[in-house]
């Protein structure tokens, strides 16, 4: 390929991936709790990455852990936002997402496609030390947004602390300190009423 | 610092950045050409900086261009967004942005306020490869933006191609392709009718 039309399809991809930025989750921000985008989400991962990463259960390569973050939901341009708790969605998330990540990746250059695709692949089987850790951080953001939104998407969805502890105890694989953090948290909220019982 | 007392502060340091969600640009997103804001913005530079990476001036180190993206626009929580193009903002800006990092970083344990601090000072002082090619995409977003949404921030502002090609020329120092890419899309703005002469 030349290397104006390799840039070129490199810029195409990231224009495309512009769309991001409309891909609305469940979770709202704190100061005016309208719903939270995927980009911003995916930027505020990426930081706390940074700022956490002594927290991680073994040392990682922090660039493939940012890797991770700015790559993992590009599928949910396709396939759409899934809540965490939502069971119904998850019956059939596996397959809208495989089938985005062929197209969307398919966007880059071959080469680019195969590091991205095994990239975002490593993030979903949680194998890995960098993995477990950018996971970790995936589950522990909505933690804190809803904790400090005085747990406006649980109380919406009528989600209880039972639910919020199993599906989050995996931050302990990739970040020991920070689920102690959050089962504190997670049985504050309970406590402040936050959260179901 | 006990252990619990470090993680704490970290956390409410990372809680409080959700602030960056609510500082707008003048850019618009392509599909509904509502304002851009920090967060997405920082995402969108970071995504780009791990696809472009080949075309950086010299060899990056991937880490730190990431970690620089993701902190760049911080100090804009309090300084508010500046644009590119306001003569009269960018008189004050320095100050404005410094007092800001003065006290955002301090919010950080004090070992990462100084490495907080260090990387913002060398992404504004542009004088190292990693920080020249961060720069470099921080340039390039925003033309990509204007250009999918026929010059929408150029039009509304009355900017015109050479205070463009001036503004933007800079990122022949990190990305020289890049530059290269997107001069001939400014000129292609102005053919186009998306740029004053």
């Amino acid at each position: 390929m030349p290397p104006t039309e390799r840039l070129t399809q490199q810029l195409d991809f990231l224009v495309q991936m512009d769309a991001l930025k409309h891909v609305f989750r469940q979770n709202v921000l704190i100061a005016d709790r309208r719903p939270e985008n995927d980009a911003e989400h995916s930027w505020h991962l990426a930081l706390m990455a940074v700022v956490l990463c002594e927290h991680a259960a073994a040392e990682v390569d922090i660039a493939r852990v940012l890797s991770m973050h700015l790559i993992h939901d590009l599928v949910e341009i396709d396939a759409g936002d899934t809540f965490a708790y939502d069971e119904a969605g998850h019956e059939d998330k596996e397959e809208r997402e495989q089938a985005a990540a062929d197209r969307i990746f398919a966007l880059l250059p071959a080469d680019q496609e195969g590091q991205m695709r095994d990239l975002w692949d490593e993030f979903e089987a949680r194998q890995t030390t960098e993995s477990r850790y950018a996971a970790a951080l995936d589950r522990l953001q909505p933690l804190l947004l809803n904790y400090h939104t005085d747990g406006a998407a649980w109380v919406k969805n009528g989600i209880t602390h039972t639910q919020v502890v199993k599906r989050n105890a995996h931050i302990a694989e990739g970040a020991p300190a920070l689920w102690e953090f959050a089962h504190a948290m997670i049985d504050d909220a309970l406590t402040e009423g936050k959260l179901a019982g």
